[in-house]
């Protein structure tokens, strides 16, 4: 485990994203498993399918962060294209892994359909497999790159398999109040500066069966401090003459 | 209407859609609605609530494309960020908008809850207005760059009032196929080359009740065009033995 922040770029590739067709369900499920690892998501690109584009992001991603994490474009398909702009991005040859080419051989299909099928085989020289526990072709990781599947259900059978070398866990609990931010807004700011960087106080109004509120959530790795600042806001709720509602911890407090 | 292409960038602003707590459905939205205004979103990236990271995402992007829309960290609190962050990408200072603080102003506050409030009529100095249907504060926008809420409800009460001068319209049409990727994916290619870039044929697999199958997707200006693409998958789909299913096109052809 690492004491410094480990941070990841998300590159959520394929136009259908970009043109509204569908609807993103990867960076939420991402982003609350690498919580868990000690990972902060702390950016994310959608990206069309387009060799140099997607050249570019990951080249610039991985320079900048401790893991690029990418969904989409690694099926059969002519627009899949991912695997060889992975490869083009490290400077390496795409070729068929054996192992993965084993895996898509031991279903039976007619020779041509075969070969549509072994696409999915080619990853940059050198790379490693991620597995993929639906049985299907694996995605794979070459350096700090991680390139998995875009299908939520696909993507949720491979991101487990890996083992991330995270820093402290980020932690969050939550209260919510019965107003609305601008009723709270001063107090929130006041111990936001009181507590640093270290923990982030964020504010997230709602409507609730009719009923206005806000959720304040605070996020950070120690949870001593976050039990603190979550004390601190119940009483500036108190000040404003409610009584704070739900609360909510995301760590064992037993 | 432009004949060329014409490009936006979307930023989706805010640390609760990167940390997961927030499913972002921001993005498909705006994705949709531009593209009945002939406005194509070719990249769209969810940073978090950091001033410098906002005030370079919002000048790189606004040099790159015809339209930037952001969406996010425009509330009372402390963590609302944004207007500031425009404001020095600009290089302009941050005012207080008349039209804005007398609408604000229109529903009685106590003073501090007020000035809370009053952040939110903060704008970049000669900054336009962007009606907001539900009544709260609008949102700006300066040259190409349009400052909206994160809320769904409140940008969709924003957004369909700005005026796009946007180029030809996006068209699409779809035929689905009761077979895996593979089983077509040559076909698919070999037809994505003869039509060239114009028109982007995408294929996605699903699994409905149970049963695999692939939709087939083209998207482009030409509705001759894709009609006749349309033709071709479908008789790529017999010729592989297997009856077209539903078909799909999103303009009227009567």
């Amino acid at each position: 485990m690492n004491d410094r922040r480990v941070t990841a770029s998300v590159l959520i590739i394929g136009n259908e994203i970009l043109s509204g067709r569908t609807q993103d369900l990867n960076l939420q499920y991402i982003a609350q498993h690498l919580n868990t690892r000690g990972v902060v998501v702390s950016e994310a690109h959608v990206i069309p399918d387009v060799h140099t584009t997607i050249v570019n992001s990951v080249n610039d991603a991985r320079r900048r962060h401790d893991y690029v994490l990418t969904t989409g474009g690694i099926g059969p398909t002519h627009d899949d294209i991912t695997a060889e702009c992975v490869a083009a991005a490290f400077n390496l040859p795409l070729v068929v892994d054996a192992t993965i080419e084993k895996r898509i051989r031991s279903r039976p299909a007619p020779p041509d359909i075969m070969e549509n099928r072994l696409r999915m085989a080619r990853i940059p020289k050198g790379a490693e497999l991620i597995d993929n526990l639906t049985g299907g072709p694996p995605g794979f990781s070459i350096e700090n790159v991680y390139v998995m599947a875009g299908i939520p259900s696909v993507l949720q059978a491979m991101l487990p398999t890996i083992d991330f070398d995270g820093g402290s866990i980020i932690r969050s609990c939550s209260v919510t109040a019965y107003m609305g931010e601008s009723e709270i807004s001063r107090e929130l700011g006041t111990i936001q500066e009181q507590y640093g960087s270290g923990i982030d106080l964020g504010s997230y109004p709602f409507n609730r069966d009719g009923r206005f509120g806000t959720t304040l959530v605070m996020r950070g790795t120690d949870t001593n401090q976050l039990s603190n600042m979550l004390e601190d806001v119940k009483q500036a709720i108190r000040n404003r003459g409610q009584e704070p509602g739900e609360v909510s911890y995301d760590w064992d407090r037993s």
